[in-house]
């Protein structure tokens, strides 16, 4: 996730793209830059760190002379936060600039080749790619050179390009990423998203995939990939500027959730090529994948209940065993590593302190640390032998939602990859599981869809004092989030447990109305759940149940379920975490606490 | 642990020892046994199960002539419950019968003497080496046979005795077991205890360790060990008869706690030879302990709290690698096991379902099981390849404290042992371990004699909807143990947490005035300790500390502190541990709870 803006008109244009770029950094904010035609040529300025360092850097925007620029606020993916890695970037002779959001999935192949012809790259950026190859099709219709590497990219990308030989002109398109145009009085702008341009309009244009948009000071045509003119409607929006912020959600943790569907896509669409998993930053030959004897994760909060998720998924699947540790533990524990021991830190933020600290002590102790991780550059990131990212872009809320959901995407991929090259699963099993993966996302933005009988599920427990998560194996490990998200941003005191363990001393505190949560994805443990429903709710609990689609038997011991859709066994956490994400933030909502920003909590822990 | 009773009177004596019996089935019921005079010969009728199936065979003990008798309810140490293990025991002529309470730890050495000398021996028990050695030393004299064995035997023992040829005395002698006298109308009677006698008389005297009482139909006489007489006071018992069967305490739970020191001393001292550690029932040569590359200790509630207690103590010490898992979740999890693992199950009852089926599991995989059991001949004993006993006999409340205080000696001793044979710890190291271990049933009992300060602040938090325990490493899994004391007993929502994990989600629940109870045992652990104490506490927490004397820092950080003696920091568990069971007892007691049967479990779960 990143953030463009662009202007074409008669003010000063540097002043609106800053301003602009500030309603969007919440998209990213590790680096920021902005480009100007001046009347002669294209003036760049750009800084790592946050906007505030350009603002200085260029007096506000008053440094830049010129009324046609673009701008762009950064969330690393391709090539750590730094000056030369920040957008925008140009072509060879600075003719052509571009601000991009998005990935060039195939940037390497695009990059080889433009070497091949003589370019020469400054950065390691996929959006460099864009720049030279639009010098390479340019031959002065800059509507032709657009189409044709819309022909050639895979991946997503909202642009805004200048050619400073057009200087009447700003074009911009979308496949993937989000991208708005409006009229401002005397002018236009583009934006990946409405905050940026409510200040100077309400009527904007949404601009859909494969669509193309050449912007004037008073004019915008649209065109399709074919260069075929196409009418567009005008939205009049709405929301005020702070829903707008947040997408015309009322929380960016409401807002994060619905962007699992694109999170999950993000994450493993790059790493599927033609029927097989390929993981390039993993780093580690076959070869090495099958002399892995232990595999042990360790992380804090969200990210280590992926860790006990990961253990049933790379057990069950690949058969190497699995350790996963807190990382608060892990460093002080004296931790018996191997040299067979791959060590896998998982953490959205990548500084977060405690796993930091773990990932050293991994390493001074000589075992392999894989990092999977969200935030390009981190310490984490930095310091791990190989790194993993998650594509969820950045996570504002406290309570994650969709960076959990892409560091499962993450595991399920490592897991799915180890079990193929030891052979524990056959071309044809992996087939099966990636058709699985990728019917996800949509699954998931099915279940979202749910909310409003969540909703009214919730409201019916705004007064509870205990809640309890039951669930078995994977299960236990849903529980352990789904508790998580309710208890930190509601403030009830909930605790997820071995639905087997609860008869050894916390089934004595259920009593009349009591809510207990039950989760039950795997279909072999269906009968044993069932019967530790039966045994709460006749001591007087209310059971919720969270199941497949199909156990209908579940009904005979719960006073309400949520059914998920059916997909491999290994995946159901992705599914059955979304109702148990909407349950604690409406509860949550409905209590009137701060959502987003839970008291005590911080969203990147870096004490110990 | 086992009940012993003795009369000598004009009454029948059988109805009259029964009764007295089942005053003390709480001290063992898997099998019991009388032996009679009938004035000619001795009658004896023994029987495994509970003391019904005795009570029955001899119609309430009607079928058994005779003024002269004695009678014991077994909770099996030496040998499974049996017909033929029951007691009592006979020597060969049948002159001579013994019932026993205790452990006699040298009984094998004694055991080959005698069969040199020619005795044969029925049973398994360690008690009949008793009777053998009494036929041994006999020369007419029973006051002389008596004192003679005492010089040979080592270990724990009340004992009850008839001598046919002298028909007119009852003895009786204890070490280390309890064992009292008094007078009924026209009689006199022994008892292990209290309740056994109150029908007849409540003036009784408590014989101490190795004195010697000789009775008659009208008189007590006391003797040493060096046959000089001595004067005994007569205590009168104003108890009632149920406060009677708890000695004296209002509950079984804080009987049990207070038989603690006891428990453990049972549990280390007949493994510790000659200043080394011997567990013959282990099974195990010093090659396969130096074979064994990872343990698995499966469990169940308290049990496998121990369990994580053995991580810190197996890893530390030893370096083997240690895995904890919940006996429900590990026999569905398709755990991998190989040829190096040693599965360690711990069980009370021995009869745990899910333990049960987590061995069984494990032994299908072809992993070698070990058990550490309380109950002799219960399921898991029977069927694990090895068992380590803990002895400290049986436990009727259903919140567990000696049993779990025990399991960690066994697990001390195991991680100890297996350390020495690695040569993880030095002839030195082990002495100075074994020096602290055996200072921990006086430092018990010390903390137990706190009990009135816990009460007086548990008495401040009777209110408390919500609890929070937290450490760091071995003092999470203290933590885990004392949070657990208090939910299943006073129905108060406590939570443990890892202290350096609170900050990812559960800190937002602190609230002003909730209680947090801060366990610091481990020195290098202090200040990051200190630091969450100070987070919680700065978010209004009221903090209880449980650390170890001298470490005053702490009460920088804390509201109400509770120091435990210095031990090895391997053993703090057992220190730490004793404030809280004590504060979940009077919790619970203020309350108003039913403290023994806490509401919804019970004491053995033998369903899944």
């Amino acid at each position: 996730m990143c953030g463009i803006v662009g202007y074409i008109g008669n003010e000063q244009a540097a002043p609106i793209l800053l301003d602009g770029l500030s309603k969007l950094e919440y998209r990213g904010y590790d680096s920021a830059g902005i480009a100007v035609y001046n009347g002669e040529e294209i003036d760049m300025v750009k800084s790592k760190g946050r906007l505030k360092v350009l603002s200085e850097l260029t007096h506000g925007g008053e440094t830049l002379p010129g009324t046609l620029g673009i701008g762009h606020t950064r969330w690393a993916t391709h090539g750590s936060p730094s000056d030369v890695n920040a957008h925008p970037h140009f072509n060879q002779d600075k003719s052509i600039v571009v601000v991009h959001n998005g990935i060039i999935e195939n940037y390497l192949k695009l990059k080889k080749k433009l070497e091949r012809h003589g370019y020469v790259f400054v950065s390691e950026t996929d959006t460099e790619v864009i720049a030279h190859l639009l010098d390479y099709y340019y031959k002065g219709n800059p509507l032709e050179a657009v189409t044709k590497i819309m022909h050639r990219m895979e991946g997503s990308y909202a642009l805004g390009i200048i050619f400073r030989d057009h200087p009447e002109e700003l074009y911009a398109v979308r496949k993937d990423s989000p991208l708005i145009v409006g009229h401002t009085k005397g002018g236009s702008i583009l934006a990946s998203d409405v905050p940026a341009v409510l200040r100077y309009t309400r009527d904007v244009v949404f601009i859909e995939n494969e669509e193309i948009v050449r912007m004037t000071t008073d004019s915008m045509e649209f065109f399709t990939v074919d260069e075929e003119p196409i009418e567009k409607q005008v939205t009049h929006i709405d929301w005020d500027v702070n829903a707008a912020e947040k997408g015309g959600y009322e929380h960016f943790m409401l807002k994060e959730m619905y962007e699992q569907p694109k999170a999950i896509t993000d994450t493993f669409s790059p790493r599927i090529k033609n029927g097989q998993i390929e993981i390039e930053e993993l780093g580690m030959s076959n070869e090495e994948i099958r002399r892995i004897r232990k595999i042990m994760v360790v992380a804090c909060g969200s990210a280590a209940h992926v860790g006990h998720t990961s253990k049933y998924i790379f057990e069950g699947l690949s058969r190497i065993q699995v350790d996963v540790d807190l990382a608060s533990e892990f460093r002080y524990r004296d931790p018996i590593l191997d040299d067979g021991t791959l060590v896998i830190v998982i953490s959205q933020s990548g500084e977060t302190a405690d796993t930091l600290a773990a990932l050293r002590e991994s390493k001074k102790r000589g075992a392999r640390v894989l990092g999977i991780v969200n935030v390009v550059g981190s310490s984490i990131a930095r310091e791990a032998d190989n790194v993993m990212y998650t594509w969820a872009g950045p996570e504002i809320a406290v309570a994650t939602t969709k960076a959990y959901s892409a560091q499962l995407i993450a595991v399920y991929l490592l897991a799915m990859k180890f079990a193929h090259v030891r052979g524990e699963i056959s071309d044809e099993g992996l087939k099966e599981m990636l058709d699985d993966l990728q019917a996800l996302p949509a699954q998931v933005e099915m279940l979202l869809n749910n909310q409003e009988n969540i909703q009214r599920f919730a409201n019916r427990y705004l007064a509870a004092k205990d809640v309890f998560f039951i669930g078995r194996g994977v299960d236990q490990a849903i529980s352990m989030e789904g508790s998580l998200k309710l208890k930190e941003i509601s403030y009830i005191h909930s605790e997820a447990y071995a639905a087997g363990e609860l008869k050894h001393g916390t089934i004595s505190l259920i009593e009349e109305g009591t809510l207990v949560v039950a989760v039950l994805t795997q279909e072999n443990l269906y009968k044993k759940m069932i019967s530790n429903m039966v045994e709460v709710r006749t001591r007087g609990a209310f059971v919720m149940a969270v199941t497949v689609e199909g156990n209908t038997e579940v009904e005979k011991a719960a006073d309400y379920v949520i059914y998920i859709p059916e997909t491999n066994k290994y995946f159901t956490n992705s599914l059955a975490i979304i109702p148990l994400q909407l349950f604690g933030y409406y509860i949550a909502l409905g209590r009137g606490c701060d959502v987003d920003k839970p008291r005590n909590l911080a969203k990147s822990v870096t004490v110990e």
